[in-house]
């Protein structure tokens, strides 16, 4: 049997649908308390071949012969949306614009090795600004989003520019460096030795090139910073360890922060502070982002939050949001009162009370309301009290 | 110059985007507390040349050589999931279920004749029971949605079976009832007399084809079910009067509510009682619905509703919705206490005042926060007493 949508898309039925809408509308209310304006982009883009995840994106042909892509990503469309509508801050003005955004994203995967085609991403970016306190400011939401929806966070941060710096006084070849990169995020340390080996580069004690040797042990709480600064002496090194040294200054509470200076993905689009979050016992980040000065705008930084995983870590701890209604009602008047005082009043499809009583105890709903009076129509559950207030208080919707 | 999104799509800037958010919250409150459970179906749909859309969507080619399509419409998606989640209601069982959603739909249209592909639409359906007190709760609720956005409704009611059942008594030919249809629809008495003519039928006084010449006529209050009763007296006729008249009965507030038995749109779909809802001063119907008893399930009604368009209609009363930020603070654990209390504070990325302070001009942010005092930036705005009282609430986040 095929399945009734395609691969990688699914419904989402109703306790799914409403735990959705209440960590979205928790993150979007802890971004706007912060001054970030949510904003929308297109689903639809203009196809671009030099888009960062063109070659996961789904295609269309558009009527004039032009070509469309289902947006994959809202970082390139927030920039997009900031030439057009910022140009000053898109020709490097700096002047602080702060966005969020929250919708769907899909990625052409293969369906095989994917669960999933269609996302939903929240996040937000801080444009047109660059220093400690700006990155202090996105490290920080994102931190705070992982505890919005009530999980512990652990926040890794790095800074891939620690990295680059190391390369150029270590002189890598240019052609080794994706190679070396990935090697030291994966923290695969023999690995790393042979690349360094095949490279022919001096491996010595204080040779800058063993030092490399050294930033996949580079991981842990502050002390790592002074670790660093011994094993990579060199200036323009060590402004790089400054600057993550500033962004730490900022926080008053630093707990649940970890420093990682082998983050080395994507070194030609983050130039400086990145980071990625991850909650106890669940293995996959919920969150990465960075600063990207350069690679879209002059000067911008954020993160981007998968919404399914964040959901799928929640899985196990979280409560079902969604109450089922409390009452089913063939007394209208009676049903606005309770409406107002937040109840879920269904309203029956029978007018008479035996039939209501019976389509109360097919739906499992504990009470029935007729002519202003709650039958309970199995145990009581407690909430009569309040109800009976809500119906004595004369509110009209 | 060519424009930075794909023409019929745009950017939603942060006015437009809250006031979209605010709109889609009010209407998914209104139908949770009815007890309509919100679910969300896949953009990505398999292509279906069958769908009533498939003319207008969007297709894509998939790797396994399948076509997908987006989204067009929810209601064949929700059929879709009723089909696949509750097979019994799907093939006849009597059991309500109540589904709302919210999301885009996109229409393949020609953006030189259209000036929006890609929409957002939120509406319900009420599966699984056909009767006129299941039509009355959808008619009711597509009033309150127009109301709960503070416009004022004007619900226009129509059964196209009335038509359909007339046409069965007069003879109209099939291949002449579409046009005849659209004629009644569109209020055109002479295409409509001309129509009939050339379909040679005996328009004499008392003939059934001749009732059908006073059909565009029949719009207004509750009387005209009286008209229409005297009008077309045939029994099979008279049914369809009966199911409209039970609806009506319904409704302990008949305010805003107008019959129009001209309605005869989509007559092969709609099978029982259709509504359009307007507001005064503005031409386009905000909403349109009604029952497709067998058309894509054994038993439905719902309605959808244009959000660009509800927006539209709301842009020439409404306030703006989304306050700027009020504080901008150099003091983080004061700032806490403000966003606790719903206030919007930006954190200032100058940790000096008086740079702090030219930020707080530039921003046009009405006050700074430095080390638990609020400084006004120009004049005071009458907010200083909530916000200090926030301050010292002691209140932490």
């Amino acid at each position: 049997m095929t399945t009734p949508v395609p691969d990688g898309t699914r419904f989402v039925l109703p306790d799914g649908a409403a735990r959705r809408v209440e960590v979205v509308d928790t993150l979007r209310a802890l971004y706007r308390s912060w001054g970030y304006d949510l904003v929308e982009v297109p689903a639809l883009e203009r196809y671009d071949p030099a888009h960062p995840r063109a070659g996961q994106s789904f295609k269309l042909a558009d009527r004039d012969s032009g070509v469309l892509a289902l947006r994959s990503d809202f970082t390139p469309a927030l920039a997009q949306l900031v030439r057009s509508h910022h140009p000053s801050v898109a020709g490097g003005a700096r002047r602080p614009l702060r966005f969020c955004y929250a919708g769907t994203v899909w990625h052409a995967i293969d369906p095989e090795l994917a669960r999933t085609r269609e996302f939903t991403q929240v996040g937000l970016e801080l444009i047109g600004v660059s220093n400690a306190r700006a990155d202090a400011e996105v490290l920080h939401l994102a931190r705070a989003s992982v505890r919005a929806v009530g999980l512990r966070p652990v926040l890794e941060v790095g800074n891939p520019g620690f990295v680059r710096a190391l390369f150029d006084v270590a002189g890598v070849p240019r052609s080794d460096r994706d190679a070396v990169a990935d090697a030291i995020d994966r923290k695969d340390r023999s690995d790393l030795r042979d690349l360094l080996e095949r490279a022919r580069l001096d491996l010595a004690d204080g040779a800058p090139a063993a030092a490399l040797l050294h930033v996949p042990d580079l991981y842990g709480g502050r002390e790592v910073l002074g670790r660093a600064r011994a094993v990579a002496p060199w200036p323009e090194v060590q402004r790089e360890l400054d600057r993550l040294e500033g962004v730490l200054a900022e926080f008053e509470d630093a707990s649940d922060l970890a420093l990682d200076l082998a983050m080395a993905r994507r070194l030609a689009y983050y130039t400086g502070v990145t980071f990625r979050a991850y909650t106890p016992d669940f293995g996959q980040p919920l969150l990465g982002g960075g600063r990207y000065d350069g690679a879209l705008l002059p000067a911008a930084a954020g993160f981007s939050i998968g919404v399914e995983r964040l959901l799928r870590a929640m899985a196990s701890t979280g409560p079902l949001l969604e109450p089922p209604p409390q009452v089913l009602s063939i007394d209208d008047a009676g049903a606005r009162r309770l409406r107002v005082g937040g109840v879920r009043v269904v309203r029956a499809l029978h007018v008479d009370r035996a039939g209501a009583l019976e389509e109360a105890r097919e739906r499992r709903v504990p009470y029935l309301l007729v002519a202003g009076r709650l039958e309970a129509v199995a145990a009581e559950t407690g909430e009569r009290d309040r109800l009976e207030a809500l119906l004595t208080a004369g509110g009209e919707a």
